[in-house]
């Protein structure tokens, strides 16, 4: 059987937490907590700098960034596995009603709320 | 060329992006705001109920859920696109670290943080 | 002239900053982040423990998590003078606002959101 | 007795919350919750905006942003009292630590953190 990569990384994810038993920790409202704790470290990376800065200090920490990015898509996929959420599906539902929801030609340029425009 | 499945996500958000002209207000500090604020969507979901009333909250509720990680992932995604960093291997990178970091041996059943154990 | 106690912390905070001049890196978004982070913090503590955990926990730990508290109440306080925001007028019409959306006869023993009562 | 400012709201914000029986939902943990939440709709109305812009924004939303901060305040506020943490006396011990961490002549016009300094 061929798995891709995606799969293979949930599956050593689960191993991972499996392996630890720490499942029993693992319920959704705290799985969601890391979701927005890992998160909050992406965006501390970048608090404090101006545009300009931000640029700068990318060049000198894509790994430390792509680390914390990484942390982030981690919980994405042990919570999508554990909550049964076949989540590349999910994304492609949303892509579509994305673009349902802000048409080109009169969301371009443009970034007011959908609900808005 | 085969893509994978990730692949053409990726670069449906992309398109999706451009085609909107959206690029220009997509710098990195901005980017991480919605990851944070879409993590914060994701736990609202479970907000003010205990383990039992979540459990049974999912059952009913597993796409909106499911939809709102789609958003979580779609900013790990397109950021990470920006970036120019393979979160993927950010991703394998990061897990041979934890296995490095949280030994069985130490980590079994026990969610101290690695710096405690 | 009398100073009550919170607007003599609020001056010893500008106080603080400007004597570091760092007013010039507290631009409204990221002060806003720095609420945001703290309040994480504030969460972090509470993370994978349940309802017993998290009371025997505060036991031991109320300085620490007063402390986080007070990082977030730091925030709330320099962003609502920079910003020249009566803080404790917004919250006493916040708070007159929360009274008419949530008439007790409804929203008694209930915690669905407003919107849906 | 002469009660302040201060005390007053939070008198009513407990008065608020037990007329409605709300007590039983507010275990700190989803009291945690609300603050990052209500920080985050702080954080949202600066999103895709750079500093003119803000700053413009606030010109015309003064009362919107001052009703998030109010949010964050009122969350504060409610869970001190719960955790019977005086919130005044832990700010009051923050700013001494922190004049304590960041020393004038080393951190004037300078953000980096205290344990770099």
């Amino acid at each position: 059987m061929i798995m891709d990569k995606l799969d293979k990384l949930v599956q050593r994810i689960i191993d991972f937490r499996d392996a630890r038993d720490w499942k029993q920790f693992h319920n959704p409202k705290d799985l969601a907590l890391s979701l927005v704790l890992e998160s909050g470290e992406v965006m501390e990376h970048f608090q404090w700098k101006n545009r300009e800065e931000v640029k700068e200090y990318i060049k000198g920490h894509k790994d430390d960034v792509g680390e914390e990015l990484a942390d982030v898509l981690y919980w994405v996929l042990l919570m999508s596995h554990d909550l049964d959420i076949d989540i590349l599906n999910a994304l492609d539902k949303k892509l579509k009603k994305n673009e349902e929801k802000y048409p080109v030609e009169k969301a371009k340029g443009n970034h007011t709320k959908y609900d808005k425009l």
